[in-house]
């Protein structure tokens, strides 16, 4: 960190109220402050406090406050609903965090051209709400649809379960106005379905975790609703042969399905016995969870018992079909449930996102039992497989003290990541690396890589103002 | 312009040939040099000759290439097969015409995981030659796929007919290994379906126009083939009510079709009687083909006839299915053949790629039609309807000396492409901006939103050897 930053005084606070009034600040109030300090990461080690919360309503006052904080050389944190999972909303410099919890209006569904426009505090799942009458959706968004705001999931591209099918959220986002780290606003892209005028600045900008930037305004494409759905329940004898599967479903079957969700024994034995689950899973050594959608009923029919039939094929032992609402929650509560059926076991749990490449999620799950054999903790798995993205999640041995614990799961994380990059994945596939997973990068990227994201830091960010400390060091 | 070049010495040509081999360069010899000089933009003003030619054969050659000529102080123009549009190819500024047509082989279809690993000079219809049989398909490609490379495509991240559903390149692009402007190898991305480790610098790079590195290896995403294919070519009395149906086939019919082309009056009646085809078109003033593709005849066919009944309750006149090889080709003709058409009229044709949100298309061609009375010659209107990207092409009068044509031109383009930009539109959707568009970039894009550019430039190529001279101005 070659940037040394001042601390907020009294003097910076009253320009501060005078950009966003006093009323939107939080100073000298840790009690009030303390909501902002962390995200969803559960490890204190990962909180941190910030000097002043401001909360403006607009690309004008988030302007003039990054101003200041060049002139000051205060470092500035941009912060949704901090509902992240890697520290990326965090403070931790202290200095200013910048909320953007005001901006939170959907400011046109465009309905000619299938694009919404909205400010970045939108919780995501309102988006939704507001256009499903008219048969549209967006369908980028993820699992935690329900409490983030869109402005958190552009700046950590986040995932979520349709993947495989409808892409992340950079797919969706077709503009962006933002406040620059120098203060400027600047749109990129709009309403346009193609555009190559110059480079592609919105998606540099997407899963930039807000560190080269601060959308004030997010354009974002929307789909025609699916009509019809249904979700295959699939138990597996092993984790090869459910994995075999995934690419078949896609050549021979040509069907892409919206998600395929990949459970290893101990994920949804755990999650069946701590839900009271009756089904018959006493042989079953590997789960699929296998959504699909399509215009009618009768497409949807077709394709899942085309899938049903190269489950079999392959080994499957048993294929449910799920067609309605109460199956369709039956089943996909099994995958929801996993992480809290592992609280029983111990509150101290590493949530990981490594990605590999498909075809490699056999050889992750073997060399991770590995793993969880030489430390004697478990270690979970499941996750999204149809993009080789699993949340393979690091659980603490009730034994082990605290000391143990925190001595042993960097450890552990360290060999998880070696692994994946063994076998050309990588750490994080929709949570970001924030300051969580920054000490790893280097497993994963080489210097020149690295470099390269540096450069561009330091070329829009002169003063390493924004959202100082994630993803790499300078 | 900052950058002082010099011009290529024996002394640099002895030192390329110690690094490619004496035959892999083109040196003091106009007549082969003369293919290097110009892309598919037919003026002579956007061609320009290098210094010389060299044909390196791997990513380690090309380091080698572009670390003397950071040395040297010499330009270097990498080259794709010169199918551009925009001169993006075109050595402006002299110096090294680097071609990477050597650079021509598959490396990898890897079926597990959906994905090619390809050099960048494969042409890009080898790729879906190669894994049709495998039921697989690259969605990406462009409509001049039987020619361009991939590399070219990727640099100008090219478009299509069918990014409607499928998106354009940029969606396919994984991975890039790429040479950096200061020499560096270099890998981003991978076989990852997610991925959010550090920024996007993968599409950062996609339609960067090879000026922040050149490509040396690719890695694309594949789909399942579709099974089932049909066309409608569908008559409507006017513009408004063919372009009022295109987001109703999205919302209130719930399908995205693989293609919307559009043609205008004086397009589709100038192919029609270039072609001598007998289509009933006297009534018509607009004219769509929309494309659908399906996973069996079942559901292309309940698709089409969805379309059908809603383009006839929009006032459509006539639809025509075509779902065999000669009807579908009888109908394509019609939209492939319009430029030749015109080339009847005049071999002078300035062809454009404007883009605006598709809602806007009835006002850009009610206000293009105002511009072909204001400077009395034909600017035949047609291209890509589902994505608002049209191809007005702005053909000389015969009536117009060459020298009143080269005076005109200029204005026209300028009035198309403010018209343009007052529809939240701008000047390329799918062909780039290169040198042929440089000096309009300001119509659609302010100084702070270029700085972005320039700043990113500046950072990864401080002695502007890459490229110069295209995009932007530094």
């Amino acid at each position: 960190m070659s940037a040394q930053y001042n601390t907020v005084t009294q003097e910076v606070v009253d320009r501060l109220a005078s950009i966003v009034g006093s009323k939107n600040i939080i100073w000298n109030d840790p009690e009030k402050m303390e909501a902002y300090a962390h995200d969803e990461v559960a490890e204190k080690e990962h909180a941190h406090m910030p000097d002043v919360v401001v909360k403006p309503s607009n690309a004008k006052e988030i302007s003039e406050i990054i101003k200041l904080a060049n002139e000051y050389m205060i470092p500035v944190t941009p912060r949704g609903a901090g509902s992240g999972l890697s520290g990326g909303a965090v403070p931790i410099y202290g200095g200013i965090l910048l909320s953007i919890e005001k901006m939170n209006r959907i400011l046109e569904i465009d309905k000619e051209n299938l694009m919404a426009v909205v400010e970045p505090g939108v919780v995501t799942n309102e988006i939704n709400n507001i256009i499903k009458d008219d048969g549209l959706f967006y369908a980028g968004y993820p699992m935690s649809l329900e409490t983030c705001f869109i402005g958190g999931n552009v700046a950590e591209n986040a995932g979520g379960g349709k993947a495989i099918k409808y892409g992340v959220t950079s797919r969706y986002v077709y503009g962006l106005e933002m406040v620059m780290p120098t203060g400027e606003i600047v749109e990129f892209g709009g309403k346009r379905v193609k555009d190559v005028t110059g480079y592609d600045i919105v998606h540099l900008m997407v899963g930039a975790e807000g560190t080269l930037g601060i959308y004030t305004k997010i354009i974002l494409k929307l789909l025609p609703m699916p009509v019809a759905t249904a979700d295959l329940l699939v138990l597996f004898r092993d984790v090869d042969s459910a994995i075999e599967v995934v690419p078949k479903i896609m050549t021979n079957g040509r069907i892409i399905p919206t998600a395929i969700e990949f459970m290893d024994e101990s994920s949804f034995k755990s999650s069946c016995q701590y839900l009271n689950e009756t089904l018959p899973v006493a042989e079953a050594g590997a789960m699929l969870l296998i959504e699909i959608d399509g215009e009618n009923k009768g497409i949807v029919e077709e394709e899942y018992e085309t899938i049903g039939e190269l489950c079999i094929k392959n080994g499957a032992i048993e294929v449910y079909v799920a067609d309605n609402y109460t199956t369709t929650e039956r089943i996909w509560k099994i995958r929801r449930n996993v992480a809290e059926a592992f609280k029983v076991i111990s509150p101290h749990q590493s949530l990981e996102d490594i990605v590999v490449p498909i075809s490699n999620i056999p050889k992750f799950v073997y060399g991770l039992s590995n793993i969880i054999n030489k430390y004697n903790t478990p270690i979970p798995c499941y996750g999204h497989a149809g993009d080789g993205n699993l949340h393979a999640t690091v659980v603490k041995n009730p034994e082990f003290t605290l000391e143990q614990w925190y001595e042993v799961l960097p450890k552990i994380l360290t060999e998880m990541y070696t692994l994946t990059a063994s076998l050309g994945g990588t750490i994080s596939g929709e949570h970001g690396i924030g300051s969580k997973r920054k000490q790893y990068i280097n497993l994963v990227m080489n210097e020149n890589q690295i470099n390269v994201m540096r450069k561009i830091k330091k070329a829009l960010d002169p003063n390493y103002i924004l959202n100082p400390g994630k993803i790499f060091d300078l």
